[in-house]
Formats: structure tokens, sequence, C-alpha cells
């Protein structure tokens, strides 16, 4: 076991209605003035918006609104909340909506009383301070909820990038199922692809890893596995979809991390380039691109894999577990081929030099070689 | 899944060496001058006291001493550690030592600033305030580590009760496996029993008990049953002792609890009796009481009892589950008879009666008839 240090200081208010508090939640940590940030205008239809604002003015805390993110969230649109968040002197950020919202309140909140580039944190320098950082998720999928990590798309440059830092952590984030539940049956599936890759990044690449963070990681990928199934032929399931949105919180919070050494995130770092270059859901990249690279990894941590084949889907092999795993996306509804989310030809190569680009530039991962990650894509098929 | 919040600010600083840099830990909190709280001699003479006396001074602390603090801790001790954390105006407390240390520490941090009787927060009061709590953590067992909880003995009363509050939450947690080495194979035994037991209570009392959280306590049990068995073979593997601690910590930090509801702790209020009468080790008392506890208990939830059958030991039935759990705790050295932690005749008489105390007039726990305990200790024959 490998040392570390852990502190994730995210209140989580988990639960039905919770969201109608908000504003309270808000006020015991001081905020005043905030920037609401949402996605479509879905929530001023159903009810969402307007539950928020209550809470807010009810809590006496001014706010302006920023909607319009979109799923892998752009750069543009982080500038455009940087100066609002600036004129309004904002205290503070609050995003209502999904991990693409979220992701870019974390953004705007490192980047409003930062001098520079707010881009210069995902390129290398840590984010000292940040605007106080609260949320609303309405999709269980990327974890953000808990953790110090946001991911955001340069649309110049086509990079898809990571900011990380202590100060990114919400204060507060919000957990309620119900407003998770109007989610489609695909975005489900590509949610549930998304949380199991947070699971496996660590658990099939780690050069230290220890017994009982395998046996959580485990867990999580079972609580998925069955609650997607449940919610697929019930969705108003509200346990399950409890059951669903914590697993997806704890894959990504750290918990699944700690005494971890030595570990990657191919399956991001592939699929980032794949939606960089045709904006597919990041979640339906990844179940493309997870199947490929185990059978093109496995021989490196054979146990790992042989040890996913029996505890995750009761087969022996690592091969059998693989193809289970790729025969269980498929059932769910999530795409397996590269065609599935509209890459071929041309494209396919544009993801190829974008993919080596961000492991030989930015990553310095040398494995990834542009004639390994052809090799990985070949094996979609 | 029941609504809950989760909030548990504590800083892990795990691994080796840690308690080196103790001082620029507590100076991150502007810590500056300390009570520093300890159990035994023993300490001066491994040379840990002298590395922690030396980070405080290196990082501009001042410090006074208070030692010991006796397993099973005690009020007066407690009483004793407020007045001098006043005289000397501490502004924080650190426990160097295990569980019974950082206990002590957590009520001398709420009684110094409070008027009252510290005694008030064991029996019913909430603390509002404390001084700060740091501690490095040489017994992996109680997991006070990682949450806001401390159990403390009234002497004259014979009271081992438990105070709780946001305010008790360690600030930092030093857990550094190799102070945990020198454990006798008698206390390791009673330290697992004492994981397993805070792992039992919910699984098998909880009236709402969600799936995931099932998997995570199951995840702690493998974890600390392996690696006891690898600790008794062979007591200086880091990677056993880590993880043992990790489950430790992991097992009572609140994340086992989250969704849950209406459970109860049965094995904890049966054996704080007992150690408050004969003051046996508290995991001695719960190896004693647990087995007897799940006979007396498991119809009324017998598929948590199959479940743990089948899961932890791999038998089809709560009987071999129950069995098997005992046949586990004797063959690991714990003791699973009353008579071999002192406990017969007038002293069992002795138990009963308070435990019947601790039900009736304190947890209001109608299901705990004097009848019902009786029946209970029976069965540990």
């Amino acid at each position: 076991m490998f040392d570390f240090t852990f502190h994730n200081p995210v209140k989580i208010r988990f639960g039905r209605g919770k969201e109608r508090n908000i504003g309270l939640y808000m006020r015991e940590f001081d905020a005043k003035r905030t920037l609401l940030i949402y996605g479509s205008d879905r929530i001023k239809k159903d009810g969402l918006f307007d539950a928020v604002a209550a809470s807010l003015k009810e809590n006496g805390i001014e706010f302006i609104e920023l909607g319009g993110v979109v799923s892998n969230p752009v750069l543009s649109k982080v500038y455009e909340g940087i100066e609002l968040a600036r004129k309004f002197n904002a205290d503070s950020v609050l995003s209502v909506g999904g991990g693409s919202c979220l992701d870019s309140a974390k953004a705007i909140a490192a980047g409003a009383p930062y001098e520079g580039d707010v881009w210069d944190f995902f390129t290398g320098k840590d984010p000292s301070r940040a605007l106080k950082i609260f949320d609303v998720i309405t999709l269980a999928a990327t974890g953000s909820e808990m953790n110090s990590g946001a991911v955001v798309t340069n649309e110049a440059t086509k990079q898809k990038f990571s900011i990380h830092g202590n100060v990114l952590y919400p204060l507060v984030s919000v957990v309620n199922p119900q407003l998770q539940a109007s989610v489609s049956r695909e975005y489900l599936a590509y949610s549930a692809a998304d949380v199991i890759a947070h699971s496996i990044e660590g658990y099939f690449t780690a050069s230290v890893q220890p017994g009982i963070i395998n046996l959580y990681i485990e867990a999580n990928i079972k609580t998925v596995m069955k609650t997607t199934e449940i919610l697929l032929a019930a969705p108003d399931n509200y346990d399950a979809r409890a059951e669903f949105a914590w697993a997806a919180t704890m894959a990504l919070n750290g918990l699944t991390y700690v005494g971890t050494h030595g570990y990657s995130y191919p399956n991001h770092m592939l699929e980032h380039a794949m939606s960089a270059v045709v904006n597919c859901a990041h979640g339906a990249g990844l179940a493309v691109i997870m199947p490929a690279w185990m059978k093109w990894y496995k021989s490196r941590n054979l146990g790992a894999f042989e040890r996913f084949a029996r505890e995750i889907f009761g087969v022996s092999s690592a091969d059998e577990g693989i193809e289970a795993f790729k025969t269980w996306l498929s059932k769910i509804g999530a795409p397996v081929s590269l065609k599935a989310v509209g890459i071929e030809g041309e494209t396919l190569d544009e993801v190829v030099n974008l993919a080596y680009d961000y492991a030989a530039n930015w990553r310095k991962d040398k494995l990834y070689t542009k004639e390994n990650i052809k090799a990985i894509f070949e094996l979609t098929k």
C-alpha cells in the first residue's frame, strides 16, 4: 500500500427534494452572490430552476444566470462565465446540471479570481484560489460532485484537458436521485460506462493496488451493473436510482485510489480524443474503447483481468471476461463500434493523431505510440 | 436508500514516518499550543514521543504532556486533561496512542471550552465548540481517527457512554501502519473483532440497508479477516498491516452507514456493560458477545444472516455462518466465552443489570428486556 493523503471535504446532501434547501446550504458557507450555471432550458420548464431560485431568494443570495452549457463543455463558455462572474462580483458559482455543467462551473470558479488565462490551469499550473463551488447534480456519471477535477475542451486546439486542485472541491453537492430519473435510456447507458471506466483505470493499470481497493471498485461496478439493469426495466425505481448515483459519486471521490500507485487513465485519454473530434457523449466513447483497450492491454496485467472476469462476470479467463463486458455494454444499449459514434475513415486518423498528441506531448506516456493507438482502435472491430 | 448528509473533513496522512511531520500538519491548521496526550511510557522508550516532540518544536508548537490514559478510558482522566488544557491555554489536543487515547483527547477538547460538566455531552447535550483535535493513531481498531465520536467510562456510575458532534472530527489523523506493528497477538485479535463489530451492527439490524453499503461492509470484513491471518503468521507484513489499518478506518467513518436507517448498536451496548464491570478489552468483550447475539437475533433478519454466511464464509445457512464466525474468532485467539473475560456468577448478574440500565434508561430500546439480555448471555455458553 502506497503512502497517501486523503482529504475530501465535500458536504453531500443526498435525497429527495434537497435542492429546495440549496440556498440554506450555501448560506452556511457565507455565499451571498452567485453565478447560477445550467445547460438547456429544460430546468426552466420542469420547475427545478424555480425551486433553486426560490431557495436562493429566501436565503438572501443574489444571483445571475449563465445557461447554455453543452456536454463536452467548451472553453469559450468558461471565458463567458468568468467575465460574468467578475462583473457581478460573484463570491460563488452554483451549477444546476450534470457533470459538464459542474466542470464548467469549477473552471469559472478558478478563472474568475485569476489574472492570467484560465487555460493555464489545464496545462500545468495549479489554481491557488477559486470562488466557492456549489452544485445540484442532475446526472450521475462523472463523480465531479465529490472531487476536485474538471474536464473542458479548448475548441480552438481540440484539446480536451483537465484541471485539478484542492480549491476545486464543491463545498456542498446536492444529490437528489429523483432529479436524475428523467435521463434517457441512452444516457443512462453512457453514464454506466463512465462510472465503470472510472473504476477500471486504476484496477487494471496500477503497479501498486491494495486488495481492499479492488473490493471497493468491484462493489461500485457490481452496483452500477445491477442498478442499470433495474432502471432500464423500471426507470422510476428510486432505490436503484439512488444506489446508481452513490456508486457514481464513490467511483471518483478518491477512495478507490488511496494507496494505489503507478496507474494511468488510458481509456479516458483515448476517449477524450474521440469526443474532441466527433463530439460524441463521453460515456458512449468509453463504451466503444474500453473492450478494445482491454484486449490490447490484458497480457500486461493478466491477473487483474482474470480477477475482473471472475468477480464481475463469474467466468474464468480474461478473454471471456472482456467478451462478457462488451456483451453487457451492448445489452444495455451502449455503442460498441466506432461507426456507432461516427468515427470512420479520415475521422479515425484524426482521432489517432490527437490521441497520440495527448499521449506524447501532454501525458508523456511512451506506451501509447501511434502504432499502439492504431492497434487499439483496430480492436474495436 | 434513506436521505443522508455526508461530510467527513478529516485529513488522513497515511504511511511510513508521517508522524515525523505532525508539527507541520498542525501548523497548517494554525495550532500553537497543544496538550499532548498518551497512554503508557512505552512511547518514551521507543522513540515515538521524541519524534513527535521534535516535529512540534521544529514548527514552533508549544506543548505540555498528559500521560497515563488507560484502555477503556475514564472520566477522571478527562477532567484532569481539561484542567491542564485550560491552565496551559491550549488551542489543541494531540493524541499519540490508540483509540482510548484519542477518545480521551476528544472529550478533553470538548470539555475545555465548556463551562459546565463535560459529562453533559455524554448524556444528551451536543458540544458546539472544541479545541482542535489531532492524532497519531498507534492501534487500528476503533476508527476514531476518522469519526466524530468518543467513548469514555464514568467510573463513579459505571456508565460507559459516548459523545458525538461535528466539532469532534480530528483535523489531521496520522496513520502509520509501522507504528501499529508492535501490537500483541491478543490485541490484534481484539482489534479485528472490534472492526467486524463496527461492520455488522448496521448490516444485521438496519431496517433500510442499501446493497452498495452491504458490499462495502463485506469488503471491510474480508480485508480484516484476511490481513489478520497474514499478520498472525507474519507481523512485519507492511501491506497487510496497512490494509488492516485502512479497513479499520473505513469501517466507522460514516461511509458504511450512508443511506442506512433504523439500525442499532446492540453488541456495543452489551459489551460496554461487560467492560464497565470487569474492565476487559473492548474487542475481547465483543468477540464473546457477537456470536451469542447473532444466534439470538438471527430470525429477525434471516436474509442478512444468510448473506453473511454465504459472502463471508461460503456456507449456506445462517447457523453455519455464525458457527464459522465463532470458530474463526477462536482460531485467531480471541476469547469466545464469558469466563475467558472474567465474567461469572454474580459478575454476570451485574453485567446484565448494567446492560439493561443502558438499554432501558439511555437507549430507550425496548427489545432488550432483562430476560432477553439474560438469554443472549446464556447463548455464549
